[in-house]
């Protein structure tokens, strides 16, 4: 039962897995860097896109993974840029997005005037850490107010990351939270990940986040 | 194929129903009210659990659920009442507790000498609402760092528990989170979960939740 159960799992995940390496493909030929975040719920993703958008310009197009609702598509939609919303709830609430379900909002979305696509994962971090959904770069959010403890018991997230963002480092005078811990805690599950401390509130950290994105790591494969 | 994936999927959750209420019977039988805690990583889960013990005694076994370590199960056992860790790592990273594995960890611990057992279901706003552990009382765990949204975006998170604890509202003068718009958007999915708000830090509410605890809603069935 157990061995049946991973066999198909393998399966699905192959499929998955050549969906994925397309699309990256075709972005990478378009020149568009492809950017996945992942985190728990309410780690500030969608906030991050947004201080995004306002230092880098509106070159970017946003999917955004939910449940249910199309409250951080239209978020984004404010800000002048296109997002589109994949909603799972119809489909049983699954708890992640696939290569599959990605490339079709790309294909709805188009190719044209963007220089950058980010995804923003449904908030969680177990199941999105298995898909690939064809990114160039998966970044990892965690915030301050989440605990240090989460690498070791989240390793995967960590592990397909090869960068985590600190996010609402505005909470650390009034959070018993130790940097240095969480910094030691990546290292053991993922030496390779870099790690930065940001706030989109205050604005810190900020700028190593856009200079990393305009330097497109992994970009060429 | 999409049918199919349902079908087994009924067959599995059907499967777990009858272990889940058989559970909950036995342990009624005993005497002894069964509180599966479910939220988003580090949203206070541990911290409540211990804050608990501090109040209502050692007569309380907890089962810990997360994919890797058993952190939590050692910071409990700390002090000195038993704890069972759940790793789900080793069977594919599962997201979620099942009450079969629940069953297990019961038998391990043994029904004597509780008043109480607390599950902490894995941290996840998606699949633990899916899986029916046997508990009397599903409490839903949401920190005010997290967002008021989160109700409409994990509405069967919100719809399974007839309790939702706020936490971590000692952030609150940091924080711009309107407790009232989150009671808003928890009454549009379940108008009749009750909502306390709690901080473990500053000890604000625990005097409700113990009580709450003492009342043990639902245990009659």
């Amino acid at each position: 039962m157990e061995t049946r159960k991973v066999a198909v799992m393998q399966k699905l995940l192959k499929a998955n897995d050549a969906v994925a390496d397309e699309l990256r493909r075709q972005l990478r030929e378009k020149d568009i860097f492809f950017v996945n975040l992942m985190s728990s719920p309410g780690s500030g993703k969608t906030t991050l896109v947004e201080e995004t958008v306002r230092r880098l310009g509106k070159r970017i197009k946003v999917i955004e993974g939910d449940i249910q609702t199309t409250l951080d598509a239209e978020r984004l939609q404010k800000l002048g840029i296109q997002a589109f919303q994949i909603n799972t709830g119809p489909f049983g609430g699954d708890c992640h997005l696939e290569a599959a379900w990605v490339r079709t909002a790309v294909d709805e979305l188009g190719l044209d005037g963007m220089d950058f696509l980010f995804v923003e994962n449904i908030g969680n971090l177990v199941c999105p850490a298995e898909f690939d959904v064809g990114a160039h770069l998966n970044v990892l959010l965690l915030s301050v107010t989440e605990g240090e403890d989460k690498p070791l018991k989240y390793p995967l997230a960590f592990q397909v990351s090869p960068l985590c963002l600190v996010t609402k480092t505005d909470f650390l005078p009034l959070k018993n939270f130790s940097l240095n811990k969480l910094r030691e805690n990546i290292k053991k599950v993922n030496p390779a990940c870099a790690v930065i401390e940001v706030s989109a509130h205050s604005g810190a950290g900020m700028d190593s986040w856009i200079t990393i994105l305009k330097n497109r790591p992994n970009f060429q494969g």
